[in-house]
């Protein structure tokens, strides 16, 4: 036997409450039992996504289809969107919006950067008629947090913008005020800081968000989101839910109301920086930048004369501890930690202690040890 | 405490064995450990399909999601498409169509009849350059199968039109062999015949509908085929896959595979027998025609002064059965027993014995105990 550590950005680790609530004998969806649990979860999903003003929609899908979602119901052909990208989600976005037929005006950085709020601005300026400025917040492929307040607060200025944050490893691990900071679509999936299996994705719709809708004349159907929004109002769904993830959502739901969504961030961002102050002191050079670094996952540059891939694979096989790899052409490059969800900072601490089993085993020269002191003196808010 | 029954075409009841798999920890889906899970379940759908010249790809969404990628990897806008409905989700196949621009040549009959096989013949011949023909094989509103076999022959003949058929609750109760009868799309959700939670659905491609694929200009993401297509190459999904259903699914295809396919089938036909001689013993008019009764739903006419919310809701409250209503026109005026996916004898006794003593509750009169009798009629092969 060989106990087993998903420390991924997703899917994440399920509490063992949730699990056991995936065992429950199936229920029908049109019956006053599943309307109630499902307003349940979208109370509770409310309170997640801090917002009061918007509608929130949850779909049976990966968190794709609450992206795809977003272009199909927000825009026409033609559009002008704003996508800011730096990352693999950000380039996910830019892709759906072609295929949707969309011209977009690409702020591309190296992923390695945050997006500068001020081009926003610039772009917004130098195209009269843009339609949306689309953003990921946390990049799950590179760990970068983008400032999503500011850029709200840009967009808000533009009665005819909408501005769409992925925030899909986002919400939960960092700060996400929906209302306050003027988002007008969030998105998430369940596979992250919700703490469910994959399989469902929720979205919010702001009051300008269903302006852009009613204007839409793209084609859409299963996530359209006015089917969502009229079946909510009857306390129920337009197609077949997701029966047993929604009951495992109010599980989870329950869990961080217990903690307090203001404590459930306070904790990731204390993973995070253990994970970041024990990597350091191993020696190890983090890829986020300092001015934007998230919470949901720690990118770590591989160091020089070490097998990147060898990496991940030692620390799966003989220490069963699954971090991730790098995406695309960081594959080889970077491996990241995910701290994003049911974690505690004892996650972290083997984390830290299987990697530096594995780096000694792969050669590379560092203090045994040093990468649990630092985290730990984290820990202990030294 | 008051035993439960879901007596319904879905969400139906998921077994125990399958329930438990749901519970089991997290893994991540870029492993070998969930290729070879997902590669299994690929492999046990293709067998329940009946295919082996066809892709089956799965997608995380309800069925429409699959409904809908049928329309959207098949066509082009303003292409003609032949759309056969007797029921809720022809029309629903219908609104899809139109959502997607497509010109849609009507077949509609009433809810109560079948699809005429020379009507479709017809249609073919007067529409030159239709590129798609479509229909429900077993329609859950209505109960009503069509013969899609023989028009599978019709649509043969024709080397540019693509045959789609929605056998959501066909799969697994009914005969549909794909390869053999030349569908091109097939599809099924997770939550009917393959006994699982909701939240899955799966599709088959046949090389036809591949050239089509190529053909089509309409846009998709989520439910890009090709991307399916092509992860499924390297044994894995373009999007993050429901892990916990597919892990469940395997559960669910080794119970198909065990019993095996054709007395899965057979099992369905007997208790859907069984359902229709026992109503019929009470008195009750079926909705469904003799020449197309599929074997997962059976609908019946709710008797003259009675009233239909009121069977449904007794059947629930009372003795903890919960059949479905009619929907749309016919909302009280007809109810629906399921009996499609994890069902025994015992559970067609028992609905009738909770009928009988609901109707009884309602004044309606008829000889007791006839319905159970007329049963075990069938179940003892008299």
């Amino acid at each position: 036997m060989q106990k087993k550590y998903l420390m991924t950005p997703g899917p994440t680790p399920v509490p063992a409450e949730v699990l056991l609530t995936q065992a429950a004998p199936m229920i029908h969806h049109r019956t006053p039992d599943f309307s109630a649990a499902f307003m349940e979860a979208i109370d509770g999903l409310k309170y997640v996504f801090q917002t009061e003003a918007s509608d929130v929609l949850v779909f049976a899908s990966s968190g794709t289809g609450a992206m795809e979602s977003s272009i199909a119901n927000c825009f026409c052909p033609g559009d002008s969107v704003i996508v800011c990208r730096n990352g693999k989600f950000g380039d996910r976005m830019k892709q759906i919006a072609e295929v949707y037929g969309l011209n977009v005006i690409d702020l591309a950085y190296p992923w390695t950067q945050v997006v500068d709020p001020a081009d926003v601005a610039t772009a917004l300026e130098e195209n009269p008629g843009v339609r949306g400025v689309i953003v990921t917040q946390s990049e799950t492929s590179s760990g970068v947090l983008n400032d999503v307040e500011k850029i709200g607060a840009i967009v808000r200025e533009h009665p005819d913008v909408v501005l769409i944050v992925d925030s899909i490893t986002g919400i939960g691990a960092v700060e996400c005020k929906t209302d306050e900071w003027g988002l007008d679509v969030v998105m998430t999936g369940s596979q992250k800081g919700l703490m469910l299996p994959p399989g469902l994705a929720a979205v919010t719709v702001s009051e300008k968000a269903w302006r852009a809708y009613e204007r839409s004349t793209l084609p859409k159907f299963y996530f359209d989101w006015k089917k969502y929004k009229k079946n909510l109002e009857k306390q129920t769904t337009p197609f077949t839910p997701a029966v047993s993830l929604i009951l495992g959502l109010n599980e989870a739901l329950k869990m961080i109301r217990e903690e307090g969504i203001e404590n459930v961030i306070a904790r990731h961002a204390r993973l995070a920086e253990a994970t970041r102050k024990g990597c350091e002191a191993l020696g190890l050079k983090l890829f986020a930048p300092p001015e934007g670094r998230g919470n949901a996952v720690t990118p770590v540059w591989v160091p020089e004369g070490v097998d990147g891939k060898a990496i991940v694979k030692i620390m799966k096989d003989k220490y069963g501890v699954t971090i991730a790899g790098g995406q695309d052409e960081y594959a080889g490059k970077i491996f990241r930690v995910g701290h994003l969800g049911y974690f505690g900072e004892f996650d972290i601490i083997t984390t830290l202690a299987a990697l530096e089993m594995t780096l000694a085993e792969l050669g590379y020269e560092f203090e045994r040890g040093a990468g649990i002191r630092a985290a730990e003196a984290v820990f202990m808010g030294a």
